[in-house]
């Protein structure tokens, strides 16, 4: 390739873990770059707790207007114990998905046969989670009266729209299309929360019908757990609301090789904005400052923004470096800056 | 004992497998009736898809008067395909527990050796999950505009007060007091759904000073799905919403042994209505009148009936049966009734 396409990314390395697996995705990224004929340039953002302990504040409007202006968004980590649980989470993290219409939030799962599973007898595991990342019960819609008293009482309104459900459910079979088992699960759980769990179903029934090669199922939040333990293996792509795609994310990581391996992109497919991608896992401030990070869930994310940004072969090579990298793990302890090294040079060989 | 004592129960064996299951279960009682001086004396109620689709009727108000008369409740499995999915969960089952203030709703989960788990290495598992059970997202408070149209609005309300809240997390730490390791899990997601989450977290702040005892930790439902996978030994008592209960309850019942297993009460601690004890596995249309069933679940459930009207013995009687039967298991297919037949000799004595 003769040109040399210049790609701006912000970046936020947040808390905890969050900038040494950041540092380590870049690193693979400039690795790749040259050879598929791009340049990716970055601005840091200080985002996170030190920026609101020192501040108050989470993340600006003008900041998430520069924010914006990029062709994507790499994050580290969000969230620190001395920060009030849900400041960072919702001004920050959820602010971010939710201005940049990051409709779609993009989980993978696959099993490698070394790195093994908690599971006995996994199967062969390799399916993906379209999780809506902008509607559900993280809207931010509910409140608290009397506080603190014996009369409180807390609300948390699930707000769910055609127009937001449609736009997901097409994403997640057009997915579906592009991978060989072509199934889709919707995960709900429609028959208690009867209206959202309806707009739901039968959105799905009406896109079906759109998409008739495609092999459709439905399963309950509670059912999908049991079979993501018992028969994994079972599932391709799986289409779920907010709240459920975050818990049976955080499941599927653990039963396919772990938080350490689980990748994300918030990807908004209109491309109105900047997509983000992250790892699922989260700030681990125990373990921060220490190297001892896994950066390899960063890295990933690393790759699936290549992919969104139509570098295929780049995104390939990455996902091809960590493979290989993962393949020969022997269980000796490495630092997160070896494990970057090591994927570095194999993306870029 | 010289006095024969008499207990009422009412018994809604209900759709599929759940007749199949009740039968056993009550063959187990009356094989502890004796011997534990008591009877139990039953009125079954025809309750569930065939007579909605008959009448209509999910639950009428003058059968749950009935109903509310008796010592206790012995439910099967409710919900059938043939009935639009909501129609009987929330008509019948959800009503039972709402209306008869089911507000501690438990399910223990534990590994048996012999049966296994579909994890590698679970370790000693033997927790109980204090799922609350008459409020959160499972309050029916939402509603629809415009179904059916691109400009349709589903909302679903998780409604949370301090009343509700701290009632269920002193029956938690309750329970935790009178366990050998004394330590008590809140799972919520406090990060995300601030109200309720810092409602639920407060209370169980609160709570803790009055049982100084007691270890305390937190955790994110996310999270802890992964620890259900990884790590199961480490949870004794879990107290968490409705809806975050109903999901963890079923994938602590995938590691531990099956959703075959599994037991449940929906527990009125004051005692001002009946409690209700079911299996918490559905109706598995699929598999009804075929004598497929495994009672077990039923029969433990059962077991936890006896416990709750005081009859401690017997309960235990009825749990050894079980862990014997279990113990013995072969792995030779036995029908619903061979199971029960075994369980009922042994706990008979
Ligand atoms: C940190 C938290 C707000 C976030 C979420 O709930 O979405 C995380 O758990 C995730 O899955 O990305
Ligand atoms: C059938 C359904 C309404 C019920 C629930 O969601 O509570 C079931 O899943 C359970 O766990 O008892």
């Amino acid at each position: 390739m003769s040109e040399n396409k210049n790609f701006t990314l912000a970046v936020v390395p947040g808390d905890g873990i969050g900038p040494e697996v950041t540092t380590e995705a870049l690193k693979v990224l400039d690795a790749v770059a040259a050879q598929h004929g791009v340049t990716f340039e970055r601005t840091e953002y200080d985002l996170g707790a030190k920026r609101w302990h020192a501040t108050g504040e989470t993340l600006p409007d003008a900041e998430l207007e520069e924010i914006r202006k990029h062709d994507a968004i790499l994050l580290g980590a969000v969230g620190d114990p001395s920060v009030p649980s849900g400041v960072l989470e919702r001004g920050l993290l959820l602010k971010l998905r939710f201005t940049l219409d990051h409709y779609v939030n993009l989980r993978p799962s696959k099993i490698y046969p070394s790195v093994g599973s908690p599971l006995a007898n996994p199967g062969e595991v390799d399916f993906v989670v379209v999780r809506e990342g902008t509607e559900g019960p993280y809207v931010g819609n509910g409140g608290a009266l009397r506080v603190g008293t014996p009369a409180e009482i807390a609300t948390e309104v699930s707000v769910n729209t055609a127009y937001g459900v449609e736009r997901v459910v097409r994403d997640a079979f057009a997915r579906a299309m592009a991978r060989p088992r072509k199934k889709l699960t919707l995960v709900h759980k429609n028959n208690v929360l009867v209206h959202a769990g309806h707009l739901w179903k039968r959105t799905v029934d009406k896109v079906a019908a759109d998409f008739p090669e495609i092999t459709v199922d439905y399963l309950h939040v509670d059912a999908a757990t049991i079979f993501l333990v018992t028969d994994p293996a079972r599932f391709d792509v799986i289409v779920t609301d907010n709240l459920f795609g975050d818990i049976i994310t955080d499941l599927a990581a653990a039963i396919s090789g772990g938080i350490g391996l689980a990748a994300s992109g918030n990807i908004n497919p209109d491309r109105t904005a900047p997509s983000m991608f992250e790892p699922v896992h989260g700030s681990a401030p125990d373990i921060a400052g220490q190297q001892k990070a896994d950066p390899t869930a960063a890295i990933l994310s690393a790759s699936l923004l290549c992919e969104h940004l139509g570098l295929t072969e780049a995104a390939r090579a990455i996902e091809a470096a960590v493979e290989a990298d993962i393949e020969e793990r022997t269980g000796v302890a490495r630092s997160t800056a070896e494990i970057g090294d090591a994927i570095a040079k194999r993306a870029a060989g």
